[in-house]
């Protein structure tokens, strides 16, 4: 029997038993019928969705019945800027560039400077404002375009969000947070508060078009507990209930109930690690494979639990022909876990030259995506 | 003794005792050796301090401290743009007139449309803007100068406001609301968030200029809840506590211990009452008069427990002498309820024909007052 574990917005706690968070947030599993019928509307479907990463989901039935009678979705999906990213933080970005590129989907994509200020140590709101244009270089890197791509602060967009932050927060009472995030009388006003503010990207759409539009959302799971709400709340406004698609976590680089977390830079591979740095992160790592070599060329590793093999099936290896030969390779033994280290720091060191490259360059298209005070029409009616 | 009854900046319940208020809330009575304070630098007292109407503060001291030594007030007060505007509300803004004339205060005036679209029955926050556009006309009907006074709403400083919000609120928890406020776990997270909107303004002068500047708040003392909280949190902040002078809430025309309510027109002259409706209001009023003619003859009445009496001195007579005359033929039983509310029927008429006049010039000129967003200098340490 899995361990105990706790999976909030916040919080993440201990090795996660993904089919179980199923049942307990009340998500359903994502299934073939429903790939099948993305793929034959993208053209093609994305690893993260055949290798049961994205593996959960919303309503994503009724996204594709609109689509395939004509009304297209819109993303939403967001970053809270505490840090640096890690690629752990990218996977439901790629999964939204990939629905851009073969569904022709906007993406409205948020950075919670406020919740962070709220929910972290920063002394000022513009000191998470700042990591978040930092983290903006990282969502442009990715390749968005940028006619459809709304990146926006909350701290930007407050005044023309407010009217509907405050039809949401008349909604929900404390004892309904108290619920599903656990809160207690002790969070400040500010927490308690927050979660209209993310709610409300999921309407923008249609309150901008003045219509309904639907909006799927690519995330973490754990971010689940938030749009729960959302989906409570949409109907009494007058909007469709956003639609959620959600992923896996990446496990931490010191093992799968461990936490990715920037207070040890250790724990994952972040954008903006030198080489050195993500070297030493890999080479550091816990793996699946056997305690001496001896062991390890008898009986094999086990990818399952080890977060270097991870780090290649949910983001490195595209690949899967290569993918099912490092799992083979590395069950049977053959493959030891230092060689396999070797070939992941190779790619990781690719990606980071990369992507380090390009998020310099976004640096001067950053307008070209931030949604400002004043860019979307006024709500006349809210 | 008195009855028990209930003072919160949402309601008011039975017949206050005031000095118990003072008790329960911890506030200063304010006394004479302050009065004369405040005269000497003014030049003047207005009746309502004569009056002991303003009867209560917290640090007006060091106000007049700070004044004397040459660093001078501004003056914070505000609305909730629930509805109509009654007399009621309008005392703490003629004293705010006083100070501005007298003592060259600035004034920021808050509308707090959110506030009432939270706990009101508004369906948008739209609507409450709508009525606080009318109530600023009444704001500047009492005749403030534009150069120092800059009225503003909640819903349109939002942007310029939130990272100071934002500070206020992660210093407050639920308990504190919960104890200040007697809110529940079946509030609404927008009325628990809200307090860290009231309390802003009293630093904003401070924000703005970068340096301590001193900030009082006339206001109901019904009011003061919020401001322990913002006092409690203001030093974390950097900025001064506020000091503020309570008024005596007016009573109803209903009764003493009856609440002046727009959902009850009769309860209260209300600032754009017709003459006919206004009128009415004051001659169906309860009064401290006897049962029978013969009777408050023989015995007088009452005009320490008679609406119509306090409508006199708290607002329509300011002059002295005759509001002595008022009283003394009251006591006596030579002035009878019927001519005493034709003689205040007068003079809420002359007011209201004025007033209604002021107001409707006042809708040319309401751009003079509005501070939009944009108007302020950005908050860069914010």
């Amino acid at each position: 029997m899995a361990e105990e574990f706790v999976v909030t917005p916040w919080d993440v706690k201990g090795e996660i038993d993904y089919n179980r968070l199923i049942e307990r947030f009340g998500t359903r599993p994502l299934e073939e019928n429903l790939l099948e019928r993305l793929r034959t509307q993208a053209g093609d479907l994305h690893p993260f969705l055949t290798r049961d990463i994205f593996y959960s989901h919303r309503d994503l039935d009724w996204i594709l019945d609109e689509y395939e009678g004509g009304n297209p979705f819109y993303l939403y999906t967001g970053r809270g800027p505490s840090g640096e990213v890690h690629v752990g933080h990218l996977m439901p970005w790629v999964l939204s560039k990939w629905m851009q590129d073969t569904l022709g989907a906007t993406l409205y994509f948020q950075l919670t400077d406020d919740e962070k200020f709220l929910f972290r140590g920063f002394d000022t709101l513009g000191e998470s404002h700042h990591v978040g244009v930092e983290n903006a270089l990282d969502i442009i890197a990715l390749g968005f375009d940028p006619a459809k791509t709304k990146i926006f602060f909350d701290s930007d967009l407050i005044r023309w969000m407010y009217p509907l932050v405050l039809q949401v927060a008349r909604r929900i009472t404390f004892s309904t947070v108290k619920a599903v995030f656990g809160f207690t009388a002790s969070n400040n006003i500010g927490e308690i508060f927050y979660t209209s503010i993310q709610t409300v990207p999921a309407f923008m759409e249609s309150a901008v078009q003045g219509r309904s539009v639907p909006c799927l959302i690519p995330c973490g799971i754990d971010q689940d507990p938030h749009f729960r709400i959302t989906r409570d709340v949409a109907p009494g406004l007058g909007y469709p209930k956003p639609a959620l698609i959600h992923n896996k976590l990446m496990p931490s680089l010191k093992g799968m109930g461990a936490k990715m977390s920037a207070s040890d830079p250790s724990s994952a591979i972040f954008v903006t690690d030198t080489a050195e740095t993500a070297r030493r992160s890999i080479m550091n790592a816990v793996t699946g494979g056997g305690a001496t070599v001896e062991e390890h060329r008898r009986n094999g590793g086990k990818p399952e639990v080890c977060p270097i093999f991870h780090h290649y099936a949910y983001f490195f290896e595209m690949d899967d022909e290569h993918l099912q030969e490092v799992e083979n390779t590395c069950r049977n033994g053959d493959r030891l876990c230092g060689e396999c280290k070797e070939e992941l720091a190779e790619k990781v060191l690719a990606f980071l030259e990369k992507h380090q490259a390009r998020r310099e360059e976004a640096r001067d298209r950053l307008d070209d995506f931030l949604l400002k005070d004043g860019d979307l029409p006024e709500l006349e009616s809210a």
